[in-house]
């Protein structure tokens, strides 16, 4: 008998038939004897037709409005779930995220979890309910309600499953599981049975977006395996979890391609302290989000800079990058939108040396040129033109053995 | 520079456009100087939308659940209303009934109000704020949501207008005000400038439903003027407040016309201490409302006993009665469809007679059958035939004088 908290996005209960389905699951776990905390996000395209009435209503809403706004997708789901499991016959009981005790800072539409007192779920739970909880909400200890950003259910439950000390964390989606790459883009990926935390953090902020990036942290510090499984297919899905021995033997675990960021590359910045700290706070300021960061000194008092950033914020992020390069006294700003960025990710490139240099000779045989690298302890980026980026991962994915056999 | 509790019904919020209207509304009043809380609840159909999905998910939801899912409603509008205020440059903020303290007891689906610890608003107020409070819901002390019934949003301004000690208290409907008598079917009703609680609450549950009778109960019991105005235009509505000597020096101020219930007699029942309560205790324990209750002995050992349900629920309390009725040995049910119930309303008949005289000679002079007569201290009701009670209200309705002149 253990205790499981389960999670369910939108489209596992968009409509009235998949809400039954997710009950009669939820029910299939019950009746083996575990204990059950259930999450769940707003029903299908709530969120977004929330956000779209509010933008009917002004250009600019307030973030503590559009809090108060959009709380209530989840509340309806969670109330319509309780509904759902009640008339199959079994205990349940529902609650928003404030309810249960999850509190969090003033960041309205982003907020972080502070701490939560988990007391009225366990004593539901003692009372033989399973006990079904509001994702992406909070409130804050002045009674604010919170949202905690795009894909915070996933954060809260991983955060409810280590409040309540839960044995298992189960997050339910789409998909079947996490891949060696998107199978999209290349056809014999392989569904992974295991990945660690830091390969999965590093895909997640790669665009192969299965999870929230907060949660898989919070599931890191505290330890809380996490199972990404489909809430359509019963087959078994993917174990995030820390990295053990066997998984080190493995190079690579998956390969990841991004397509939607642009470059942009400052000329001739002249070579002074401080100067790339001015540029990147402004783009800070402007609340741009830059990924990819070169800089690489070869002349004597000045330097090329490139970054890269999302493409839907290349027109404000050349805007506030022009001014700055005035300012510091830069030549001229370029930028290109025709790039791709082709990664691989694992921890067993951490102890072996030579991955670098197999992922770059893969590419130089399918004739990719490379334009920029980055490397972190357990990854390899390489931007490469947009129209070789799919050639490139499909060749990197089999170089690396991770196709089916 | 007063303090003006205003509430809005979900058709004067039923879309964006109405909305900004309102918004609009809103802040001209607060441009006048007054500081402002305003009521609203859920936006156009939400309420009954949420009821058909929770009904297609289970026959029997919870009534705990159904609150929880029937509370988004009101959320989502006071955060779009707080929205289109601060678009137009004002300063507001929204709450939900929970967040202000309004607490009721654990009745789920029609919970009281216990108590409002109106702090929060007042501390908003102070800043500047136009509050804006979600109606129809509250919380128990144990922190669980509830709504408070039908037209709970009445209920919600007229008991924070009691609460924050306001100067004013405004019902903003999609009607004018309260009229002599429903003018589709009397065409010279007049518009009352003024009309008491206890003829209003008479008028209410006879079915003129401008207003919540709840609502009306707390306006009477802690004498506040509740003005009763039309959203959609500038007219001058009616205020309900307590009677004047003006109000009792008129005889009668309206008539109401109920075409909605049916009419169910017992025969012959057998004339013991307790066989009434056996019987109506059965249509209570079914659920069913019980209008209006004859009974007049003629016989020895027997009396016949009538009274009227509301149409919709006539099948259910048939079945009812007549289970009951063979218990208690009674002769036969018959029921009665085709009845009509006239009634009149005035504080002012307390003290004149011959209010009921003179209906009697209206209704008779125009052929109209009485079938039933019910009369309390400021109200007289007769059942007639329902092909008679269009006429019987218009001929009532112009001979106490209640027309345009």
């Amino acid at each position: 008998m253990a205790l499981v908290v389960q999670k369910y996005g939108g489209s596992s209960v968009a409509n009235v038939k998949r809400i039954k389905n997710v009950a009669r699951r939820i029910v299939k776990t019950r009746r083996k004897g575990h204990h059950m905390v259930v999450v769940v996000s707003a029903l299908g395209d709530t969120t977004d037709d929330l956000l779209k009435i509010a933008k009917a209503v002004t250009d600019k809403p307030s973030e503590r409005e559009m809090d108060m706004l959009l709380a209530t997708g989840e509340q309806v789901s969670v109330a319509l779930l309780a509904m759902a499991i009640q008339k199959l016959g079994e205990k349940a009981i529902s609650f928003t995220g404030p309810q249960v005790g999850i509190i969090t800072d003033r960041s309205h539409t982003k907020a972080r979890i502070l701490n939560i007192n988990a007391e009225r779920i366990r004593a539901a739970l003692r009372e033989g309910n399973i006990v079904i909880v509001a994702g992406f909400q909070g409130k804050t200890v002045g009674e604010e309600i919170t949202t905690l950003g795009r894909g915070g259910s996933d954060l809260t439950a991983v955060a409810l499953a280590k409040a309540v000390s839960a044995d298992r964390c189960e997050i339910y989606t789409d998909v079947d599981g996490i891949y060696t790459a998107d199978p999209r883009i290349v056809p014999d990926a392989q569904k992974l049975d295991r990945i660690s935390y830091d390969e999965i953090l590093e895909l997640a902020s790669l665009g192969a977006q299965v999870m929230q990036p907060r949660s898989i942290e919070v599931g890191k510090k505290f330890n809380i395996p996490i199972h990404v499984c489909s809430s359509l297919r019963e087959v078994s899905g993917t174990l995030i979890a820390k990295e053990s021995q066997k998984m080190e033997d493995v190079l690579v675990s998956g390969v990841a391609l991004n397509e939607n960021e642009a470059k942009i590359t400052i000329f001739k910045v002249p070579d002074r302290p401080g100067t790339a700290a001015k540029i990147f706070k402004e783009l800070a300021d402007s609340n741009i989000n830059v990924d990819m960061i070169i800089q690489n000194k070869t002349e004597t008092n000045s330097t090329d800079i490139s970054f890269t950033v999302f493409k839907n914020e290349l027109t404000r992020a050349m805007e506030s990058v022009k001014q700055v390069a005035e300012k510091v006294g830069a030549k001229k700003v370029l930028c290109d939108e025709h790039i791709a960025k082709v990664s691989v990710v694992g921890i067993g490139m951490r102890s072996h040396s030579g991955v670098a240099s197999k992922m770059f000779d893969v590419l130089a045989k399918n004739k990719v040129n490379i334009e920029m690298i980055s490397t972190s302890e357990i990854k390899i980026s390489c931007i490469v033109h947009s129209n070789k980026g799919k050639i490139a991962a499909r060749a990197i994915h089999k170089a690396f053995g991770l196709g089916r056999k």
